[in-house]
């Protein structure tokens, strides 16, 4: 589906145009094409192929889908695949952006898994027409900009989630509990390491070093990108990081809580089995058991019972067993 | 066993061509000959390395099998090894391709493990004569493209497998089958790892950098199996790593559920053992014990038991021991 | 708000100048203006990228804060970003200085969680001209410098509260208690390895190969922060690894301790069951059973059990089992 | 000890020579002289430098044995040393073999624990004049390759050793077993690892890039034994991956078992926790308890007593207790 | 504190000299003077400082010391860090030798942990005039040969620890001792990689590629301190990975122990649990008990329990419980 096609000039938007004109303005001077498009059929794809001349595999690439994050160079043109993130109900949902980018157009292409749109970013460009200027390349690092901004409240919900879970990781009963949300936190946390990750080693390629001649001039904001990318890379390392540890640790509680309900049970035990073990000496059926004919026998009998019982529970008790 | 042996000119199929003459083919401007083999007998390969001029360590490497997969640069001519892997029953199977390419011929011979033939590469590279055009290199394009397309099923296999697990992981009473299935998982996850990486890393000397002159102008055609394996490659380890963590999470699952069973455990004794140090006390043989001599005692007495169980019953149920 | 706002020409502090007339001065042959703020305001800092000159992207992110820390030329000029770590009660505070370095100036702007200001590192600078000559590139190594110098206390907390931790690591019944703390311990380290690992390697790009122009006489300066960097970043990496085995053989010593206290359980409950089965046994109900009949009956039968009990209380002891 | 010395012109044996005339030999054209020495003794090595113009360094480290496996450049003579494995008694025993290869001659020299000699490679080498012709580093090649081949039986008893604890890991009672045969698998795996890798590292310095010039023309040869030790080495990691799980399942395995049994205790305990609780009720002394007084009240209450610890075993029995 | 301050000719010793005429002997031609201190003084660094114009950072470091093993170029010259181990009670003592070397002087200066000097170095040299010509690179490499010979005793203390381990690693009843000695080795091994790694990659940058220019002519020995430093390394890597495993091993034999303890304990209990359910059946209080009234009722009693008991234990002792 067309969401927009129009021309810029010198920075200035001209107008929106008809898809079947685009091949005349690209090559008009100073002049570049943005054509936003969302879920695009095949024969939309094989259209815009036409006009702007766009490579075969990119093309495949782009309508096939399930890419994983990157920038191909073909010629002079990019082909550039980046990934959104959404929350969604607690969930991670992941949206796919294709964008192809030559000297004079630029041609991004969401599927429908990214619900939110990038009308902003275009909103924005032609706020500022000094940047614009910059041609395609200056309209693809504010793509970039925008998709991976949103990634940030992704990230700030994992973190959130990771810090529910230690604020529980030492309570008592919650072993279950937690080792399933370190499970589920740490798929959401894979799901995200491969939007970024991929998507980081490619920028980083749009700066210093050798770079593409179209972003020459784009550079420094290319680098902006690959730094957000950085950090937030840089905290998803530490997130797995502290999921493993955390994956130990509720380990080594359980073994801990296990150990010492094993202990109190070890004392309770021992408390009744030695008054089973005192009324049995008594319930034998001797026939000169003293004991068995005082008056006070049977109270004599239980204090004594009690008073073990107590001295037991009280020396556990000490030692922290019970 | 010889399977084709066809001359291309100019892109277009020429004839199907007998062995001997191969070689005054070969010499023909723009005329390269594809020949595919299947079980390869030592003498069949000494009379292609005859027509086609290979060399002695390549020959000596298909005839002897069990290569990983690598490209090797032989002069001007490349030798690629590279492995097919069919699911059967559940299980990974792996067979081998190797591939001889020069500057005016393609060679490829398949193992007996590889029961899917490539048949299809052919037909569908005729119906291209303007890629066909493009020589050998196509060819090898064309069919690694093929050998890395049938991964994706036995990838989609192993995340179905790992998804099964994970659905029982949490669920008591399945760690010893969870346990069994995520090493049966791991051992194929290997397997299909040692046929993926080194290819990939071979691919990835075949577009940017120094590239075998053969295969300039097809560059970006394998950077698109290069990537293709690159995505095979992430999603590989993704259930390595996904594997490791529910190897940890069954075992804290084992411990957690050791945990509950020894807490009830303790709850039932202690609830019996009670039980008896009351029936103990009350069987004991003193004289003088009122109780015992009341009309009521014996009802008394298993009310007061059946009363203490009930209420550890509860308090037991209630701290979820139960 | 402005700390301080002073010129200097060749090494020698020239005088406290008003904002204003910062332009004026730079363009001074020899001379140089190194500006101190403290909590920049997004006006002072648009006053600033006025007055020098900076770029719009390291404004945004001095603007912005919570970045990496990072070393970024534009043009001629650098955009370093560190982090400042300070202890407080026990916790890790982490602060960022922003710095800007031109030809001609140097502008510092630290944040509020940065409660140690750098009034002393101006007051050292003053007194060696002969190094304040080298320009604002030395004013930024030393400025480094004592970034990097407050480190070493926050190091030396981490590794007292590891070797504390190793103290109890096998004491019995700690297990809870250095689980928690080492969970603890983790989280601060890798805090502080975010804060130095990334520095680290940006300073490794201020010495050797490639070296932005404006630091070439001051490699050996800031080859120095950067070994101190690696120390520290050495000493993380043997904290975390200590750290890692520590929660293993804490998981062991729980193991260890929960076999030992089922030992226990065992014997005392052997000695139990052994003398209930005892009195069990004397007070069945059979007719004939002569030992009841025995004067010395009973004394006889406590006398077996105590026997037996002591028996295997030795027995038990020996084994070491109690 | 002198096993042969040898000198060959243009791929033909001349003839056996004597260690004194080898300094002659060496400096005819198209010449050059192979000497194969075992456990050779400081004077004889201090004879071979004398005759070779052997490098101080490289005869000390053949002296003194127990190097790593490594090759050398000393101007334009090459150290190799390389280490043989052999299994004996299931066990893996490493010698070593030094090499000293220059323009016209080879030396190699192996120590007693290599039981194995290389008069094979020598009488295969005699045969292929061709080969020959190409001089010492064909002779180095021919070593070397010999060397590798010796190495896939180890690693098939490693992967055949690995099997059998793999058919018995998730077997009952045989943890403990399988723990020692694992401990013990991975140190002979690390044992053959450092015999491989440091040597694939070395051989991978003998093709492509920067090569001695010696070897330019044997390039494609010591690729051949690189990828060979590629796929020994690629093997062992599969095996060491593989224990490292096996380790992990056997721990989880273990839990697994001990909850198994811990379930069969607790249930066999209830059973019997219950019949005595009974016995012990009717076993008090009340004196109204009217079902003592029945004539059927022992088979009665046996019957209850039996009927319950039935109805238990047959609910643990279904809920896979016991 | 001065040990030593000679000067050496064409690899003669000239003389021993006063530090104050150290600056006239080192512009000399074909001259060079070699100064080892011991826990040098400040004043005493300021003094060779002056005399050999050494840099203020190196003096610096070296005054201050704890600093890593590495190799700095300050212009010309290098400085120099190496670490001594020595064994002392079992434990590693750490100290630091730093060396200063310029085209015509060679400074080394001990630290007091550091008990062992390095006169055994300079009489070797002294004895080999044709070395010592190569002037201070020689001196350094010499020094350098020394320290890391030093390294082999400990590295065999260590590994002989291990062994002590690994002998005792299946053994009952030894876990928690294990567990110890494997964390305080884990500990030593850590120290003393902090000593070598550094330094092997440090002198890998002595030899290959890019040289200081003072150390072309001695590449071939820096290269063989770095190939005993690789060997080392790789030694300690070997240890530590043993350890890793040993401790899981460990954790296994905790886990397989506990659940042989527990299998026994669930055994006894049994066998004793049956014993008196039997006992209390008889104890029961009905009126008819027609075996109660048999002549031979209690030694039949008895003779039914003793057999049951057997029983059971013999078929534990059969299935490996008790």
């Amino acid at each position: 589906m067309l969401i927009n096609c129009v021309a810029y000039q010198d920075g200035q938007k001209l107008d929106d145009i008809p898809v079947e004109e685009i091949s005349d303005y690209i090559q008009r001077p100073e002049t570049f094409v943005w054509v936003a498009l969302r879920d695009a059929k095949p024969d939309e794809l094989a259209v815009m192929k036409e006009e702007f001349g766009l490579h075969e595999l990119a093309v495949e690439d782009a309508s096939r889908g399930h890419q994983r994050p990157k920038i191909e160079e073909y010629g002079d043109s990019l082909f550039v695949v980046v990934k959104t993130i959404e929350c969604r109900d607690g969930e991670v949902a992941v949206g796919e952006v294709d964008i192809f980018v030559g000297q004079d157009y630029i041609l991004s292409s969401r599927d429908g898994e990214t619900q939110q749109g990038f009308l902003g970013v275009r909103a924005r460009a032609e706020k500022e027409p000094h940047m614009l200027r910059l041609g395609p390349a200056f309209v693809l690092y504010a793509l970039m900009d925008a998709v991976v901004d949103r990634y940030f409240p992704v990230l700030d919900m994992l973190e959130t989630e990771l810090e529910k879970i230690e604020e529980l990781i030492f309570s008592r009963g919650k072993q279950r509990d937690n080792i399933e949300r370190l499970y589920e936190l740490k798929g959401k946390v894979t799901t995200v390491r491969h939007v970024v990750v991929p998507l980081m080693e490619a920028v980083g390629r749009l700066h210093g070093g050798r770079v593409p001649s179209m972003c020459q001039d784009t550079q420094e904001y290319f680098r902006d990108v690959h730094d957000h990318l950085h950090r937030i890379s840089a905290s998803l390392d530490t997130i797995r990081d502290t999921i493993a540890t955390a994956i130990q640790v509720n380990l080594s509680m359980t073994a801990i809580e296990e150990s010492e309900v094993n202990k109190r049970l070890a004392a309770w035990a021992a408390i009744f089995a030695i008054c089973t073990a005192f009324a049995g000496v008594w319930g034998m059926n001797f026939k000169f058991m003293p004991e068995l004919e005082w008056k006070y026998g049977y109270p004599f009998a239980l204090t004594v019972m009690v008073s073990v019982c107590l001295y037991l529970y009280r020396r556990f008790k000490k030692a922290g067993w019970l």
